[in-house]
C-alpha cells in the first residue's frame, strides 16, 4: 500500500520548494521529501543564507566599510567571536526553515521527513523515523542538490582541514587559512576571511579565477582581496596535507612550496547526491560527480522524471535553481513557460560582491560581436563617498550602432541589488541612451547607470 | 568692460551644475557663479550630501539595523558624540566640493566666487572679494537655490533652537528634540534623532504628513518612528517659542500645549534666493517666497532667462533639479530633450527610507484609473532577515487588465536603489507579469518585485 501523489518532489532546496509550489498551485497533489535536518536544503542550512548571512555579519562587525573613514585598522569589535558570527547565523537559519515549513504547509504540500529512494519508475520509498514508507507518483522531480566534495590527499579533521559545511562550526577564528578551491563558494569564504584580518592563501589548479566572470570586474576583486592580506597560488595543486609538530596545517604543493596555516578550508566542487537514490531502479544512471543529466525541459532520460537545481551542475545558483523547479512544473502539466537563461544575474557575494547579467567582453569576442563599453567608478558617486565604497565599478556594454544593451557587470556596494536595473533593460531590449535620458534618485549607487552610460556615449 | 558668455549660470548646485555642463559639452563658452563658501550649492554644503552622510553614519553607529538581532535598545558606541557625527559629513562634503570643481575645470566652465546680482537682462555684477567685475551673457540661468525660512513666532539661537543648516554644528546631541515641521527635511531629520535613541516631538501644522507620498508607507514610518520614541502633534502650530529658567526650550501649541525639550529644530519650508538678484533690473519678479514661475522648458517669462533647481519650487530634489538643469540647456541652444516628469523617482531619505515612482493609489483613485496592487513585506524575503529589516514593505500599483505597472513604492533598506527596477519597467510599458517571469538574484531587496508580483496575480 502506497499513498499517491501527481508529482514527488525529492528534495527541499530552492529547486524543490518552487517545483512543489507550482505544481500545488496548479491544483495538483504533491509530496516533497527531506531530512529532518535539512528541510529547506543545502540552501537554508549550509550553503546560500549561512554564508551570506555570515557575510552581513561580518561586514557589520568588522567594520569593513568604515575603514574608508577611520582607517585600515578599524574594526567594531577588537575580538570578533566565532560565537558572535554564529549566532545570528543560527538564527536566520532557524527562521527561514520556519518560513519554507509554512509556504509548503499553506500551498497543501505534504512534507515527508526521511531519506528518499527509488523502488520503481513511479515509486519511492522513505526512511523515516518510524520505518520505511511507499510514496507513489505521476511524476517524480529530482532535486536532492549537491554535498561538499572530498579529497583522498586532504584528509578532513572539520576543526583544523575542513569543508564549507564545518566552517560554521569552528571554535575559533584562524589568524591564518589556507583556502583550497577558488571557485565562487571558496572565494567567498576567502573574502570574508580577509575582511576579519585573517591572512588568506588561496590555491587552484586553474590559472584563472571564475572565468565566466568579466576579468576587469576579476582583476578588482583579486585587487582588494591582496590588499586585505590575501595571496593567490593559482596554477598550483595540493599534493599532500599534513599537521606539524606545532599543530600548524602543512599544505604540500605539487610545485614544491609548503604553505602553513593554522587552518585549511577545502571547497573544491560539490558532489551531486543522485548516487544515493538507486537510480537503477528506474533506468537512470548519474555522472562521476552525482550529476544527472536532463533537456531544456528538464526531464531526465525518464521522461516522467524530471531533474533540477544544483544536482543538474550549473550554474548551481539558489536563484536558477528556483526557476528551474518552477519551468519543470509547468511543462509536467502542460502548462510552458518561457525559459530566459540568458538573462539569469549572477551574484557573487564576495566582499566586494560581484554581480552580472547579459553577456561578458569575453564572450562578445569569442562571438564576434563588435561593442562598446562605457564605466563608472563609484568613487565618483556621491553616494560612494558617503557609505565608504570608494572601490566599487559598474560596466556597460552595449551594441555601438542600435546601442542596446548587451552586459551588465558590477562589483561594489549593492552590486546584486542594482544589476536588475540593467536587466530590466536588456530584458526589454532597451538602449543605454535610456540611462542618459532617465533621472535617478541622488544619492545612490544606481546613478552608476547614467554616468556609465554618458561615457559609453561620448566614445562613439 | 565685461566679459562675454554664451551662458552665465548663478549657482553652482545640481540644476546650475548640470545646466553649465550640458552647455559646455555643445561647445558654448559657459561662466558659473557661486560665493566661495557654497560651490556645489545647499546640496553638498549644508543639504542633500552632509544630511545623507550623517543618516549613513547614525545608521553604523547607532547599530540601527542590528537591534532586530540584539535587542532594541542596542547600540554601537554607547556615547555617540557629535563630532563622531561631524567628521565623517566633513570629509565627504571637501570630497564632493573638489568633484564639482574638476568636473567643472574639465569641462572648460569658468567658476567666478562672489554674489550675484542683475545689472541689466544680459549683465550680472559679481561681487567678488577682489571688487565687483561684470559679466555679459547671451543666456542665463537662475538656478541661485533656497535658504531655510524663518518664522518671527520662532527666533533662532543656533544652539538650543536651530534650523536645519545649523543643525550640523551642534556640539552635543540632545536627550529631547521638537521638530517644528513634518515635510520631508523634518521627518528626515526627526527620524535620524529617533535612531539615536533622541525623543522627538513632530509638530506641523497640515493634518497629514508629506501629502504626495503613498498612505501605507507612510502609515508604516509613523508606526516605526513612534517605535523609536517620536510623538506627533498634527494639525498644531506653535505660537511662542522661550527658554525656560532650567534653560529647556518651551514650545507653546495655539491649543495650549506646551512642548518642552533641549532642544527645537525649525524645518518649515525654505526661502527662495531669487530676492537677492536685483530682478527688477530685467523686469522679472519672485513671488513673496522668492520663487520664480518658468513655463516647461523652464523659461521665465524673459525668455533668454531660465530658472531651474529648488529655485522653481517642487519637487526640490537633487535628482530633478540636475535634469532641469539639463533640459534647460538643451532647449537653450536648440537640442530639446524628452522630460518625463511623471517617471523622476522620489527618494525620501528618512529611517527606513522611502522611494517611489509612478503614481499613487491617492492619484489613481483621485484620476478614476482602476488599480489592482500586490504587497511583498521584506520579513518574507531571505536578504530582509539577514540584515535585520522586517519592516520593510514593496508594493506594486498595475492596470487589472493590461497588468501594465503604474507605480512602485517603496519603504525599507535600499529602497531609493531598487526603484528604479520598477521604474525602467515603466518608462519601456512593461506588465507585472515581467516580475514574475524574471530570475531575481537571491537573496536580495529586489526579489521582493517578484513576492509582489505574485500577490498581484493571485488577485485577479
Amino acid at each position: 500500500m502506497s499513498q499517491h501523489f501527481d508529482l514527488l518532489v525529492i528534495g527541499s532546496g530552492p529547486a524543490g520548494q518552487k517545483s512543489a509550489i507550482a505544481a500545488a498551485k496548479l491544483g495538483k497533489q504533491v509530496a516533497i521529501v527531506d531530512s529532518h535536518k535539512m528541510v529547506g536544503g543545502v540552501c537554508i542550512n549550509t550553503g546560500t543564507i549561512p554564508s551570506k548571512t555570515l557575510r552581513e555579519a561580518i561586514l557589520y562587525l568588522s567594520g569593513y566599510r568604515q575603514r574608508a573613514f577611520y582607517g585600515r585598522d578599524y574594526t567594531l569589535k577588537e575580538r570578533i567571536t566565532a560565537q558572535d558570527l554564529a549566532f545570528r547565523v543560527q538564527r536566520v537559519v532557524g527562521r527561514e526553515v520556519q518560513v519554507i515549513r509554512h509556504q509548503l504547509r499553506r500551498n497543501g504540500v505534504a512534507l515527508f521527513e526521511g531519506v528518499a529512494r527509488f523502488q520503481d519508475p513511479h515509486i519511492v520509498a522513505v526512511e523515516t523515523t518510524d520505518g520505511e514508507i511507499l510514496l507513489g507518483a505521476d511524476f517524480v522531480m529530482i532535486a536532492c542538490g549537491t554535498r561538499p566534495a572530498g579529497s583522498p590527499a586532504i584528509p578532513l579533521d572539520g576543526t583544523r582541514v575542513a569543508n564549507s559545511d564545518q566552517l560554521l562550526g569552528l571554535a575559533t577564528i584562524p589568524k591564518t587559512v589556507t583556502v583550497v578551491g577558488a571557485g565562487v563558494i571558496g572565494l567567498e569564504y576567502a573574502s570574508m576571511l580577509c575582511a576579519l584580518n585573517t591572512e588568506v592563501t588561496i590555491i587552484d589548479a586553474r590559472p584563472q579565477l571564475l572565468d565566466f566572470v568579466d576579468r576587469e570586474l576579476i582583476d578588482a576583486l583579486t585587487y582588494h582581496m591582496r590588499d586585505n592580506g590575501a595571496t593567490f597560488r593559482l596554477g598550483e595543486s595540493v599534493s599532500a596535507v599534513e599537521i606539524d609538530a606545532r599543530e600548524r596545517v602543512v599544505a604540500r604543493l605539487e610545485s614544491g612550496k609548503r604553505v602553513v596555516s593554522d587552518a585549511l578550508l577545502y571547497t573544491v566542487g560539490r558532489q551531486g547526491n543522485a548516487d544515493q537514490l538507486a537510480l537503477d531502479a528506474v533506468g537512470l544512471a548519474c555522472d562521476d560527480r552525482g550529476r544527472i543529466g536532463v533537456n531544456e525541459t528538464f526531464q531526465t532520460a525518464v521522461p516522467h522524471i524530471y531533474a533540477a537545481g544544483d544536482v543538474i551542475g550549473f550554474p548551481s545558483l539558489a536563484s536558477a535553481s528556483m526557476e528551474q523547479g518552477r519551468l519543470a512544473s509547468c511543462h509536467m502539466f502542460g502548462r510552458p513557460c518561457v525559459n530566459a537563461p540568458h538573462l539569469y544575474p549572477y551574484g557573487i557575494y564576495t566582499i566586494p560582491e560581484i554581480s552580472m547579467c547579459g553577456r561578458s567582453e569575453q564572450e562578445l569576442t569569442a562571438a564576434k560581436v563588435p561593442y562598446e563599453f562605457g564605466v563608472s567608478k563609484f568613487a565618483e558617486l556621491a553616494k560612494g563617498q558617503m557609505v565608504g565604497d570608494d572601490t566599487g565599478l559598474l560596466k556597460l556594454l552595449f551594441d555601438p550602432d542600435a546601442r542596446t544593451l548587451l552586459g551588465v557587470h558590477v562589483i561594489g556596494d549593492t552590486a546584486a541589488e542594482i544589476v536588475h536595473i540593467g536587466q530590466a533593460v536588456m530584458a526589454m531590449g532597451g538602449t543605454i541612451e535610456y540611462f542618459r535620458d532617465t533621472v535617478f534618485n541622488y544619492p545612490t549607487f544606481a546613478e552608476a547607470y547614467k554616468v556609465a552610460a554618458l561615457d559609453g556615449l561620448n566614445k562613439l
